[in-house]
């Protein structure tokens, strides 16, 4: 199975099929000796295929001789980016990859990849590298010099595979295409009728060589290098995670898998290897074709070893139209149309974010793509906390609880009592946006008003612009003549609040446990009742720490 | 006072002088008309001078007729963006600039602007534009060529301005160092040793004119523009609400204020008027020549425009030395060390951010400066919301009341249930860890785990990957024996957790008002006591919404 998918990879990344078969090989031991996931299988996969093409093509001519130096460069400066990644163990870095943004992206990918493929199904020749709009559109206009006997092949490799599955998952789907596809072309001699085929591929084993790498070639494929040690990473850990949640297998280290990762892709570049990774696709084919992961990389990656002695002249008549067909029907499997429908009912801004990054991809690169919608998702996260939630309380009757007003009826309201709930970190963005709501919500509360309760409990967090603002803020208020009280800080926000002297200027008796303690003290202070006592240890050790 | 504040700006802009005054008359008068802050003083700014130097002469040579035309057109491109944000109310992107950023910015710009006087103070030439390290090491290599009696001049002005502020803040210390300089020169003649001197300024009103704005300029200027448009709505806003708050006055709208910002541009530029704003530095100036603001910003006009028409010969004998001497102990008291020692008591994190932006702004530059600043500062927002804080409560005795174990002592802690609250919004950067360490966690109780309460009152927000996370990890933690229960959760995340179909897979019964109301229905659950009824009402209503 490994064998025609390899080949087909090498193919989207402008390799001879060869470098596919060589890139299964000695990062998949590797990986084994040192990744934490058991079942994860390490090889090349389409998207950082697609990424090697998309950065070594524009330096060199695809299946030269240098193509092939810096695309086996390019694995050996992954593998240190992401052996440096792990060993300085950054590879928290993956968390700020949203799902949406992963599924816009892979569903744009999938498509790039899907239509790069076409050429091989129409037997045309097509933009390199173009938009998908660009290659649909020359595809329309030289729909006449489609090569009929090529098409029908592909065409029919994708009905062959499409039907196999749906009569039993089991049956290896895109094999029986392969099998199907070379006996066509040795019975009927389609090669002689100009269907293209793989042709001979070299017999014997990746050999021991040093990667060409040197300053310019550093300099020219850093960025590229960047892009896959992150995605192919993302790419490993979402399919790595994805068995182990099916395995009920816990605790992945994402530190340990970069550095497993790495190792495979630099003793890789030393073998013939470009760029590897765990793959989505590798999945989607292999769950396709049936087949359960446990089977030992080690054994694989040995199978396909001993391919390389020996089998090789076996693949000579493969036609290229039908690995285009094992291609197709593995990523267009992937359009991930299912996250759009289930985020249409559940979450616009998201469904936003995968739209954007689903766009930017097919309209500006791989590489835009995921730039752009990470920042946007960050920004949104940034925009969100600017705009926080702020809730005015009110006491559900005969009860300490206080809740929403504009969320519950018959709640009690005092007029000389304001008590509002912050929902966010109080950081330099929102601190402006707070002060004014509180600003306003005082002077709608109109000349009854005498305290001001901030319950505090959803506060996560405090910086010195926020604390200034506050320390301004109540000063402001006290000269109104209000009364401020604060209740449930956590422990963290109120050592922030100690350090900028905000307890000591508000006052420890003004700082209560509950909402309703809050309000008690104040009603104390104003002589209406006794100060309650009741928990006075446990407000002395808050206020103490 | 305006006058040789003026004409000292125009310098650092590497302007003629003249235009110093030009662009203290329309802007003014158009700002006292359509902007929401009464006592801002709208003018030529230091730092606006700074940026539009650092912006133009790189195209044209500084003093130059080109040079002219470009600085009047980038008024032009100032006014229309800060007239555009405010239409389109994108005034909160101020918001975006912490505190320690702009403190650490503004020391920067003003050692920067300080010392780019130093060659008017010396009678040297110094690089133009250099790196303060640059110019410093210029200015020692050429102190045998220091011009004497220039600098005994400029030493002259800087120690009456300090004299004169130290004997009483009412002096308008700054124009006694420029009358002083003016009859310095007169009498001793000292421009025939060599000091130089304003010269000759022309007399008369600025004239309308066209600015020259076609597609070249504005390409080579939209970045200085950009920077422009936002640093000095920046410093005005700041200086506006520094007024405010002295004279108790509320509601400054900053939509009005960019509005009123960008017509004064756009009507300046029409009659020879470079970038102007409300300026840090002015206050500063002001404030040490005792001024008290409230004076009708036309009135100002007014008298500048006198003036232009009769009094510039006054001026002709003016030394660069005093105009310099004058910039630099304004700006050198922008320096914000105390700042810097307040976060060193209590803030390290504000303070590093303090640190990278003025040692960014010195090393690459003002815009770079500012970027990075606030590239940093939200990245810092985001790494704090990545790690979230996450306490494990117990119960204070007697109450029903429950805090961090970490931080009370004597808590009672039930072995078969284990209460967490995460502090944070719930998103793709941190489900992870929270993830991990709510496993973790469980697991460390050990086997007599019987529920997980999840407090939720301080959770200000959950995505979509987020949402999905917890349906995961509920199913997950439910398949290991464990009953879920949640309680406190706010308005804005219930609404999300339903479209999620959260709240159904926990159950109602399940999600509680309070962590005591979680544990008693957990028990009442497991048949050790009758289910809390007491505020069903409430529980419903919310379950509902």
């Amino acid at each position: 199975m490994l064998i025609p998918q390899g080949m087909a990879y090498a193919m989207i990344a402008g390799l001879p099929p060869v470098y596919g078969l060589y890139a299964s090989t000695i990062p998949l031991i590797l990986y084994a000796l040192l990744g934490t996931s058991r079942q994860l299988a390490v090889g090349p996969v389409a998207m950082v295929s697609l990424l090697t093409a998309a950065g070594v093509a524009t330096l060199a001519e695809p299946g030269s001789d240098t193509y092939i130096a810096l695309a086996i460069a390019l694995a050996l400066m992954v593998g240190i980016i992401q052996f440096l990644l792990g060993a300085f163990r950054l590879g928290f870095l993956v968390n700020f990859l949203s799902h949406p943004v992963v599924s816009g992206f892979t569903s744009a990918a999938a498509l790039i990849i899907g239509f790069s493929q076409l050429k091989h199904l129409l037997g045309i020749s097509l933009p390199k590298g173009g938009h998908v709009h660009e290659i649909l559109l020359a595809a329309v206009r030289q729909i006449d010099q489609v090569h009929l006997p090529t098409f029908l092949l592909g065409a029919g490799g994708i009905l062959v595979i499409l039907v196999a599955r749906r009569i039993d998952r089991r049956i290896p789907a895109p094999l029986l295409a392969v099998l199907l596809g070379i006996l066509a072309v040795s019975i009927l001699g389609l090669d002689q009728l100009g269907v293209r085929i793989v042709g001979e591929i070299p017999v014997g084993l990746p050999s021991l060589s040093l990667p060409a790498l040197n300053g310019s070639v550093i300099q020219s494929l850093l960025a590229t290098a960047l892009a896959i040690s992150l995605v192919s990473f993302m790419e490993s850990i979402a399919v790595a995670k994805a068995i182990q949640s099916r395995h009920r297998v816990d605790e992945l280290d994402p530190n340990q898998e970069l550095i497993a990762l790495g190792a495979a892709n630099i003793g890789g570049a030393f073998f013939q290897s470009y760029p590897v990774t765990g793959g989505f696709s590798r999945t989607a084919v292999n769950d396709q074709a049936g087949a359960r992961s446990g089977l030992a990389s080690i054994i694989s990656a040995g199978l396909i070893l001993l391919t390389l002695l020996f089998l090789t002249p076996l693949f000579h008549n493969l036609p290229n139209a039908i690995l285009a067909a094992v291609i197709m029907v593995a990523v267009f499997g992937l359009i991930d149309y299912k996250e759009v429908i289930h985020l249409w009912h559940t979450d616009r801004s998201d469904l936003w974010m995968l739209a954007v990054t689903f766009v930017a991809t097919l309209a500006l690169g791989i590489e835009e793509g995921i730039l752009i919608g990470v920042v946007l998702s960050l920004g949104l996260v940034i925009y969100r906390t600017s705009r926080p939630h702020i809730a005015t309380l009110g006491r559900v009757p005969g009860s300490d609880f206080y809740r929403n007003v504009e969320r519950f009826d018959h709640l009690e309201i005092r007029p000389d009592i304001l008590i509002l709930r912050l929902d966010a970190q109080l950081y330099f963005a929102n601190l402006n946006y707070c002060k004014d709501q509180i600003r306003r919500q005082v002077r709608e509360k109109g000349p009854a008003l005498r305290c001001l309760v901030l319950n505090a409990e959803s506060i996560s967090h405090i910086d010195s612009s926020a604390a200034q603002m506050l320390h301004d803020l109540i000063r402001d208020l006290r000269g109104q003549g209000l009364t401020i009280m604060m209740n449930s800080i956590i422990g963290p926000v109120r050592d922030r609040m100690a350090a900028h002297g905000l307890l000591d200027l508000i006052g420890a008796d003004h700082i209560q446990m509950s909402v309703q303690d809050a309000v008690d003290a104040f009603d104390a202070m104003q002589g209406r009742q006794p100060l309650p006592e009741q928990y006075s240890e446990y407000a002395s050790q808050a206020n103490a720490l």
